[in-house]
């Protein structure tokens, strides 16, 4: 990269969206980052897809930051995108709450924040926004990588865009979440619901349902670690003191971690964007679309590299498997590896020296 | 049972009970049901524990009522608890809203309900209580049976009244939950915590936080099932519909089912009473108690039946081998199975074959 600091870029699309719901989007922004510089062939082109809360802004700093991006370990010069070789592009997902169009985007139609009138949105909707920034920029190869629900998107750009995308990494994901996963998610859609605060969804400048969101992410955090991450972290520690205080409030660590990070995601996310991208990775299921997931593979071309870890028990190995079975039944070039690791479904975004060597071969 | 229908019993105690966090409860109410009749020389008692939204009514039908007790499958005349030779009994726990004294009880100093007045309660405490009701029903050999944290209680009687207990069955239950399941239980907690309508505990007699209160069920419900369970259950299918609505009102069958368990538990179950019993569970740790298991076990009298399921994963069948490991170090008579089962945590309340064939024989 030539400059020291990232900066956001913003682009808006030339046409409107049409959306599986059936509704229209007629004016979409996107917002984007690159790392790295597009060949003249511009067919060295990486799009790094987020995963449920994630942003564009995958490496790198902007200026005054302290923290990097949320994939800044595997982006970079040397490192498993590697800048030196490739473009690498990371946009913010449709519906999100980070530059994009979403929820919380003012309405051309009213002149103030969408809300609940925001169209409710799939992941299919959230690719074809990023394949028309990709025409945008003129790229006509395409290697796509994403874990969790970026590897949702992974899966869906080499299904919907076969004679673009090159090579698919789909990592800690799923071709369809469990009855267990869209359980978690409607569970935290309810604790925003509920709260007194989200006023059917018009809390813009207002008191937002931020006890909702807390909730909302608590529940997630859990189901990023794993049983045994979690007690390697916490046990069952008292915050702070050697005696319970026999009350409500914090008393072990593990709650004060769940405070923590609830407080946290609520500073820096969207309710609303929340409600709208559990409900897109509810509603994806390559095996409903397609009949079968042999069926829907048959029509890719990508080479495909599938990653799961041992410990994820809300994307299980047993997901990641039925995907390489049936990429194998049809005779697609896959490479899969199973990562032992204790540390959950956040293994994606931790375990990078592996990744780092399996992606770096897969590309080559 | 010589009547067609079973009714309630409440009982004063005679003495205040003396509490782990250090204050005393001057006067404890006790509901307790019974099933078969003690003997001359009342030693053929079983105490039957509840989980954690449970009640007396293990057996048996109110007048009126369309469905049996709790645990109706197991308790009576040939069955795992043969009400033809012992006297099975079942009481309300400390703490509850199902007739022991509970925050939703009258506090005699200020003649309203105690509220967040009530003070935090252990399982330890709500043993004692149960011990006290034992006494007064001149009781002084006892076989004791709980799954979940029935089962933690009845591990509690070992520990405490060696003497007394003759039998401990242990069902799906843990010496100590783990971090992620102390993290779930404050979870649960915070939604309750946050509903506007909980007022600080102060809700009796007006709206109550029954929203808070419905999603810390919703999630329960998740930890309670298994994800195969889910699956077999729910799948992916929508609720009444071929094709999804695209909206944020209940899409999938699994969300339906939530909403209801939801909506069912908040007309049985009292908020406050379910924050004291959770935090209950928090602190039961029998290792950090007595420094070891084996330390802890050491003073036991009773003979152990341990009983956990495969896909249990609330508590999980490692917890219960932790158990059997320890008892077996100290010598103890333990007998243990483990029990294949799709149903996870739930399936104590579900699988009465294979447990009533084991407890059987166990008690033979």
């Amino acid at each position: 990269m030539s400059n020291k600091y990232v900066q956001t870029q913003f682009i808006d699309l030339d046409a409107p969206i049409e959306l599986d719901c059936g509704k229209i989007l007629e004016k979409v922004t996107v917002a984007y980052e690159t790392y790295g510089e597009l060949n003249e062939n511009r067919d060295n082109a990486i799009l790094v897809l987020h995963a449920l809360t994630g942003d564009a802004h995958a490496a790198g700093y902007h200026e005054g930051d302290k923290k990097a991006g949320w994939w800044d370990k595997m982006i970079g010069s040397g490192k498993a995108f590697d800048t030196d070789k490739y473009c690498v592009i990371c946009s913010n997902i449709l519906g999100g709450c980070k530059g994009t169009t979403g929820p919380s985007s003012i309405n051309p139609t009213t002149q103030k924040e969408y809300g609940l009138d925001f169209p409710v949105i799939t992941i299919e909707d959230t690719v074809k926004v990023q394949k028309a920034l990709i025409d945008k920029l003129r790229i006509k190869k395409l290697i796509v990588a994403g874990g969790s629900m970026g590897g949702m998107q992974a899966l869906e750009w080499s299904l919907a865009y076969p004679k673009m995308v090159t090579h698919s990494i789909v990592i800690a994901s799923t071709a369809r979440l469990s009855a267990q996963g869209i359980a978690f998610n409607a569970v935290g859609r309810n604790a925003i619901l509920s709260d007194p605060n989200f006023n059917n969804g018009d809390y813009y400048g207002k008191e937002t349902p931020e006890r909702g969101l807390a909730i909302a992410r608590m529940i997630g955090h859990i189901t990023y670690l794993s049983e045994d991450a979690m007690h390697n972290k916490f046990a069952r520690k008292l915050q702070g003191k050697d005696k319970p205080d026999f009350d409500f409030n914090v008393e072990f660590q593990v709650e004060s971690y769940l405070e923590h990070q609830g407080q946290v995601f609520v500073d820096r996310f969207d309710a609303n964007s929340y409600l709208y991208i559990t409900k897109a990775c509810d509603y994806f299921d390559v095996e409903k679309k397609y009949g079968s997931l042999e069926n829907a593979f048959k029509r890719c071309n990508s080479r495909f590299l599938i990653i799961c870890f041992s410990s994820d028990w809300l994307f299980p190995p047993a997901h990641s498997k039925e995907i390489v079975s049936a990429l194998m039944k049809t005779g697609k070039e896959v490479s899969f590896l199973q990562i032992e690791s204790p540390a959950g479904h956040d293994a994606f975004l931790l375990e990078f020296a592996t990744q780092t060597k399996v992606i770096k071969s897969f590309l080559s």
